[in-house]
């Protein structure tokens, strides 16, 4: 018989995807849907980077080095230098996007069979490559009461078994916004020391925080050979379709065991190493205003949601996504309901619910997750329709 | 204790990266290294596919959709057609690079402990995913003497089990440039209709056949869904660093599945997808071109070596490989010999030792495969090389 594997049996899919064909239907009725489900950012990819692709000058559109051009490698150093991270180049592997890099991770670092920790909510694709990886996700749970903290260390040592090889971090966090502080993250330091365990850290959102500056895992000492960065340029430059991202750790065993993966690829994409190389010399202003626009998106959305009835919106330190509790029965039901029964003004939104962000069953039913990714005029008028969406919605609950 | 996966530790290296330092050694000495070992051409990128890049005009470098711009699929279907393969857009996948389709069929398809059969010599790189993916990769020899013909289907009945799934080829073959015939596909379609079984077909030289036409395992009936084809347009259009391939299957379910992998890593590199889509416009006569370039390196390749005391080179009849028969003790030991320890002309050259194309230990050790990716001059410079290296090699065995 022809069959489908187990692990295609079990790949989750995008929790998103089951609402797409109801966006798509209140679309053709002429309903405005404001994307706030995505972590596709609106803000221009900069010219500089584009145009170092639209001006490049090559005749053979050639394979790359495994781990990508030595001279976007050099330039990457120069890059982390200026967060405050050492490292060499051959330290580090261009992967195809964040993507890969994490893929690269769990396939490296662990066996079928063993388990990796995460704090739950967290981004539902470490799902998909867990189960390529025939790992065990073990989440143990952040609360949104405490604006999504780092759980108590004593819930990681609860579920630390023989089998646990890795905790996996996003930092800032997708889907919370969350930004571990230093204290958070020597006590992650800790427990990798104390437990020989590798810490995977999700730093796509990096230069995104809006109180402090990041702690990267890469800042802590003494724990060179347990760390791993799985890093893109996708939201940093707002370059997702380039598919570039950088799979950065001092563990030698670590980087030539990966480095097989890399070849067996044989190379990450030419044309965004390109715009990546380019993008480190944008000036160092850059990001400071990305930055206030997301700041001032953050502020609104913060602002607007804490102001409804029932609702409550811990103020997100980074990334560009706000978790909200709203009052409703089930957030699936709640967000399919919003594009198929609801509109305000020809408009609705889209609103990712927060049940797929967590591992364990049951949680999230009243979380939905809000992508800061559109406009404050947007993001005003998309507030507006749920405002009035949770004084009609039928499953409301208080 | 911070340990590499078992996946990790039995990931194969690249067979021929050993080789890479002794090349390198070479050419500080000042030494001309003639590269026949990598299937990186040397033909241009057509300029119309390149300026397609650096012509596009858009401000945001988004995600795509997961399976690829819907417009880029929907040339591919008119793509296909012109190669008498009739699909839908929504049977279509795009890839990151055939890398990626190899990798998602067996992902999809092949679950841990299950069984692939291939005739060796292959494509290194599928033990790779294999390894990946868990599955066992069982391979059946191909001989030089018949020119790599595919294997009697007996060997085939032979080693098919319970846990066999699927057969895996490269057609035109990657490394032996054998183009199997339209009755040899039709053996292999009554085979994989009687155990079914799937059938993974990487047609990456599809456009490269000297003799006959390609037969496409989706020329072949009554299969719809036991075939997919892994295809990429890193060799087609000279766009190996493009990174885009495709996943093309009629079989619901496995799309189905499928789609769940490549959602969990978003999409595949946008650039390359608009220079996919502009060489399905290339004028039709585009290949002729470059068939014919690589079909008097070929001739030449080919009449040089069995020109040569001891050496048997069958005539390849696709891809831009051919496979030689040495009078060596050693196809390792002779590759490094050549970079480590001759000049001839203050030259050398670099070939792929065929051991590492082959699944069974002890094979292929008299044997190397040469791309004929560079032009005849330096072709001809190269076999010069070798015909005066053959006279003195120490390991010589006739």
């Amino acid at each position: 018989m022809l069959t489908i594997s187990k692990r295609g049996e079990m790949m989750p899919a995008s929790p998103i995807r089951k609402l797409v064909p109801y966006a798509e239907a209140a679309k053709k009725k002429g309903i405005k849907v404001y994307h706030l489900n995505i972590g596709q950012p609106d803000i221009e990819t900069p010219k500089m980077v584009l145009d170092a692709v639209r001006k490049s000058d090559f005749s053979v559109l050639e394979y790359s080095h495994s781990a990508g051009n030595e001279s976007y490698r050099k330039k990457l150093v120069q890059y982390y230098r200026s967060v405050g991270i050492g490292v060499d180049y051959n330290q580090i592997i261009v992967t195809t996007g964040g993507s890969e890099a994490i893929l690269f991770g769990f396939m490296t670092c662990l066996d079928a069979g063993d388990e990796v920790i995460i704090p739950e909510p967290f981004y539902a694709n470490y799902n998909g490559f867990a189960v390529e990886a025939g790992v065990s996700v073990i989440p143990i749970t952040s609360r949104i009461e405490t604006g999504f903290a780092l759980p108590p260390i004593e819930d990681f040592e609860k579920v630390i078994t023989s089998r646990t090889k890795a905790i996996v971090i996003c930092n800032p966090n997708n889907p919370t916004g969350y930004s571990y502080s230093r204290s958070e993250m020597e006590q992650l330091k800790e427990l990798i020391k104390k437990h020989n365990l590798y810490l995977f850290s999700d730093e796509a959102y990096r230069e995104f925080t809006y109180e402090e500056k990041q702690v990267s895992a890469m800042h802590l000492q003494d724990v060179d050979d347990n760390v791993i960065i799985m890093d893109t340029i996708s939201k940093r430059y707002s370059a997702c379709g380039g598919r570039i991202g950088a799979f950065v750790t001092k563990n030698k065993a670590v980087l030539d065991a990966t480095m097989k993966f890399a070849q067996a690829r044989l190379s990450p994409p030419s044309f965004a190493q390109i715009a990546g190389e380019a993008a480190v010399d944008l000036p160092a202003d850059y990001f400071n205003t990305t930055k206030e626009e997301y700041r001032s998106r953050r502020d609104l959305i913060v602002q607007r949601l804490n102001a409804m009835d029932g609702v409550f919106c811990p103020n997100p330190g980074g990334a560009f996504y706000a978790m909200a509790k709203l009052p409703i029965d089930d957030s699936d039901r709640f967000c399919q309901w919003l594009l198929e029964n609801f509109e305000y003004n020809k408009s609705t939104l889209m609103l990712a619910p927060a049940t797929g962000f967590y591992g364990t069953p049951g949680l999230g039913k009243q979380e939905v997750r809000l992508a800061y990714v559109l406009n404050r005029a947007a993001i005003s008028a998309a507030m507006d329709c749920l405002e009035q969406a949770l004084k009609i919605y039928p499953g409301k609950t208080n």
